[in-house]
């Protein structure tokens, strides 16, 4: 194994670096921005727009690390702020090397781009790395989701692993697809299949990978008790969970607006303006149907219909109006509970809700602008063809269209994620002995618990 | 009850419905932004501006979040953070159907505004659904001010209730007569009752709505001793606290320069230095006051230094210079301390010192605008009439017309605020049992303690 | 003591008071903005730039409270936090009082500013307060660095006096030979010595002065084994250091883009994506390395490694291409851990890793500009003179400029820390009684536990 795996990274390196130099054989483009300024002198209120929204995107990742290990156990607090950390950290080098070239390179048949491998040569260019670091912060996105699904039992080192594959190729490809004039984009029916922020190629990808992992893995010890009935594993901390949703809310507001990726598209008010009444709409009817149901006013529940409704409204949030957007976080809020106790029912144990928050509402976003879609806002444009969902009299063809995504991306994600960590699991097993998923992943893998002094819970959860 | 709640819902949904309706007989002014951008090829700069400033703000719900946990007890938390989470959600719901049309719609008589229901018909438009956005931050921040004074007593659907009525009613009618042309606008003083980003608008109306809710709850059990001596119930975490409070300060970032609803004033860079300036007097005024008192580097109180500072400055900010922004934050932080023994003293209980924060010194703030406002700077605008106090050469003028705005302020804030709280006290009792109180709102109310491992501190507190 | 301290206090403040005065003397330049407006019509997107920017790098002192709190123990928790907030407090009046004057004033012999003061007279003009909220956080993140490095023995007199004259002096004058005009800009290597936005003047001196402080301080009792060997002291809480980390990376991206102080160079691009990618190197090889030395993945160290590699990446973000990015961020992932070491052996105690973190990466950084810088762009400005690194063939020059500065930011931040901290000890003594340091300094300063209801360790930690 280990003379094997030395093999195969000569190889890998050899491979880079072959691609390195032969993209640097061309010249590089506009690397400070003279000329794309003196082509665009309006450029700066773009480029700023856009930077700013992706320092928001990015900022996601720390409210994923605050929601995720907020729900989870102390005892593996630890473990999942490296992998929150790590998966940006390893998609940031892969998809700077490859990844990115996948997405928006020269596309070959519909199905993958090729060129701007790690931005070097005539991809040295102001256009090119802003468009690199938006895509970046998507793909990263999309690569932390996953994280909560498999938690507190999933090996460390096949995460590593997963983030490779999944910044490499998985996201790319799928995102090259919708975003990189691929064959979705090209469809015949309304204006292509549309996604205008990703609640498909960012959200779904990522809920449908997790789901993944969380099959292969199996539930964590004492999810199910002996009568096979599921059990509450309670998280350690609700102000870490409510201050990721936060960030997470806060960080939207780049995600959605931002990805006009033109401040001259003032439609970026409106863009606003729905993801929070979403957001709102989904948090209030998460929060109403659990208490129904309960007689508790569940936090946790309430925190991930905010998210839910946030999925939910990334895809239609540009095209269509205020009351729809409250429409498609309210459903948004009741696929959440739904879909929680449809997991658990089932035997799927997703720690955190992110098959539910993502898979689910990535879906349910995506068709919605099928619907809602009210035909005043184009591909990205102001010009025509605009987007019109069957409410507004666009038919059927929009909706077939989002159906046909569905359909691509719950069979692309899920079918990939399921074979690479079947196939992982195979190999070297991906899952954590017992004696370490009871002790925690904290000490045995990273070799520093999370809370050293607050130790009661140590011996509590661990005994 | 169950019945009337019934037909209560059943009335309120007509009369939405009638509104929505009623609201889109009209045609959809802007909704893509394309004649508002030929019409002004500059707007994109401001859009930018306005809606980042507006996330900024928004994040301060996160602020808020966490100061309020921080300051409060481990079994309360989960409490305070969904408090903190569902006044912006119930927010942005209300005054999007509502709340924003009485404060923005077209002027009533000076008292109230009327129309924009539903960002429908006519008020689908990119320069509406921009207003929207900042105005519906603000709401939402005035709202969420009131969750700290209430803290570890009041029953959650109160809070719920509150919540509906102050972001349809009590915010957006104050607001209306300040930033919506009414009655105080229009005052004959000085420049009229000015108060540039909301030390009134936003901060007393928040915290006298909070006293009001203080004082008709009681405090809490244990805040006095049988001597009738107040007790000092230490919150529970001093890093949420300090968290909480740098997020805001971070967030008044985008309060108070984003309230020139424009980049062009290029003003907003005084306004930012102002910002600061006034946090760091008023936390240092604050730590060396109660250092003189008590020989302790009180950081709780130190971060109410900051908050008042930020408070005190959000009137002024525009219209004065750096050294009297130092000035009015160093006063802010001597009301801090001085409201904060001066309330206990007096039996209220407030357990975050909100209303030293909002009420106190946003009062202060808007009288300091009649004192130190330099003349230089205008309503909104580059041009006169300007803003000028007493200290420069103004007269008396402009600090009467601040004057008449705390004294409408504090009364109908504090006065709606009490009825609010006292009717719904007579109908259904708005503080928790006294049980429940020893025990925590967590488990009682929503079933998930906030640090469920962490327990040593439940047998400690409750027993 | 007491007395002189009084009539030092009485000069002081006649000092500032004929500061300001003196200062008034002259007109105000352009407070509104209006002229500013007028010469440059592209002016708003520039200040909103530097705003949001700056604002971005303010919240990273929430970043270094989170981290710094998070490494060390939970019985020095309010300490830290008080500490990180009132640096940043004192820094502002300080700085704005008269360090800024030092830093941007007219230049006196290369060495010193004079002018500014108070931002009073001529220097209220909307420019020079935009210059002075950049000039500020810069600042205020240099005197926050030394917290982490001095943490846990530190007296908190000591620390005020401390900040103030990091801002009021140290940092001041030596942004000044880079930033100001001084005699580092103007050596006649290369471009001069150059430092985009800060390893040198921000990091390596904080880090210096840093390195100075637990030098004079000693190691903290259980640092050093019987046997005179380095033990662990695992910092309270990984989610506090994980959360800092991420917001420290956040910030960055106002940190290190934002020093182009236009939007209008679209280099911002480059400098955001170069950030991001050194930030993922440095983590990824400080992972690595780690764990090939202890087989445990370290978070510590991997958040750690994201900091060192975001300061390597400071000095020349904006003149080197990604690959170079990553370079840079690699090696300083590796010099992150091998700084640890080789402190700790030296029997210098820096609780955090702030002088690897920021000084030595900083001076790696300082150093990499004259290697990779690749002669596309210039001194914050698209023409030329460019600056050109060794390995872009552009000599020795750049890197023997670049070599000066370490020299010259090393003995003037250590020299004048070390004078500092031990004149400070021979007068009053700046470390905390034995006693004190064993029970924490949170209450016998500042009389407030962070964390009151988790207190099992206290007794477990002070016993």
């Amino acid at each position: 194994m280990r003379r094997s795996s030395l093999f195969l990274l000569v190889v890998l390196g050899i491979c880079l670096l072959a691609l390195f130099f032969l993209s640097g054989a061309a010249l590089a483009a506009d690397p400070t921005g003279a000329e794309t300024l003196k082509n665009n002198q309006a450029a700066p209120v773009d480029y700023v727009w856009v930077l700013v929204s992706g320092f928001l995107v990015f900022f996601m990742q720390a409210g994923f690390a605050m929601v995720e290990a907020g729900f989870c156990r102390a005892k593996n607090a630890t473990n999942l702020l490296s992998k929150n950390l790590i998966d940006f950290v390893v998609a940031s080098l892969v998809f700077f090397a490859v990844g990115y070239g996948f997405l928006k390179g020269t596309d070959a048949g519909g199905f993958i781009g090729l060129g701007n491998w790690f931005l070097h040569g005539k991809a040295y260019d102001v256009g090119v790395y802003l468009d690199f670091f938006w895509q970046l912060v998507f793909c990263g996105t999309a690569a932390t989701i996953v994280s909560g699904a498999v938690a507190e039992r999933l090996k460390f080192p096949a995460y590593l692993i997963y983030t490779f594959f999944v910044s490499l190729f998985i996201y790319p490809v799928y995102a090259h697809w919708v975003w990189g004039g691929g064959w979705l984009a090209k469809l015949p029916f309304g204006a292509g299949h549309v996604d205008f922020a990703g609640s498909g190629v960012v959200h779904t990808v990522g809920g449908m990978v997790g789901l993944a992992g969380a099959m292969v893995l199996g539930p964590r010890f004492g999810k199910y008790g002996r009568d096979g009935k599921p059990r509450v594993i309670p998280g350690h901390s609700m102000a870490l969970a409510a201050l990721g949703t936060f960030i997470l809310w806060f960080g939207w507001f780049g995600f959605n607006p931002g990805s006009t990726f033109t401040a001259h598209h003032l439609r970026i008010a409106v863009i606003a303006v729905n993801t929070n009444l979403a957001a709102a709409a989904g948090t209030m009817v998460a929060l109403l149907t659990i208490y129904l149901k309960t007689r508790k006013w569940d936090l946790g529940m309430a925190l991930n219909g905010a998210l839910g409704g946030l999925v939910a409204i990334t895809a239609p949030c540009a095209w269509v109006e205020a009351w729809a957007a409250v429409v498609i976080g309210a459903v948004a809020g009741l696929i959440i509970v739904a879909g929680v106790y449809f997991l658990e029912a089932r035997g799927v144990d997703d720690p955190v809700g992110a098959v539910s928050v993502h898979g689910f509402n990535g879906i349910w976003g995506l068709l919605s602008v099928g619907l809602f879609a009210d035909g005043t806002y184009g591909l990205y444009s102001l010009e025509a063809p605009y987007v019109t969902g069957l409410f507004y009299g666009g038919g059927f063809g929009q909706l077939l269209a989002q159906l046909t995504g569905v359909v691509a991306v719950a069979a692309w994600a899920f079918g990939l994620g399921y074979i690479l960590f079947k196939v992982m699991d195979l190999i070297f097993g991906i899952r954590v002995s017992p004696e370490e998923e009871l002790q925690g992943l904290d000490i045995p893998e990273h070799g520093t618990p999370a809370y050293p002094e607050f130790t009661r819970h140590r011996t509590l959860l661990t005994g």
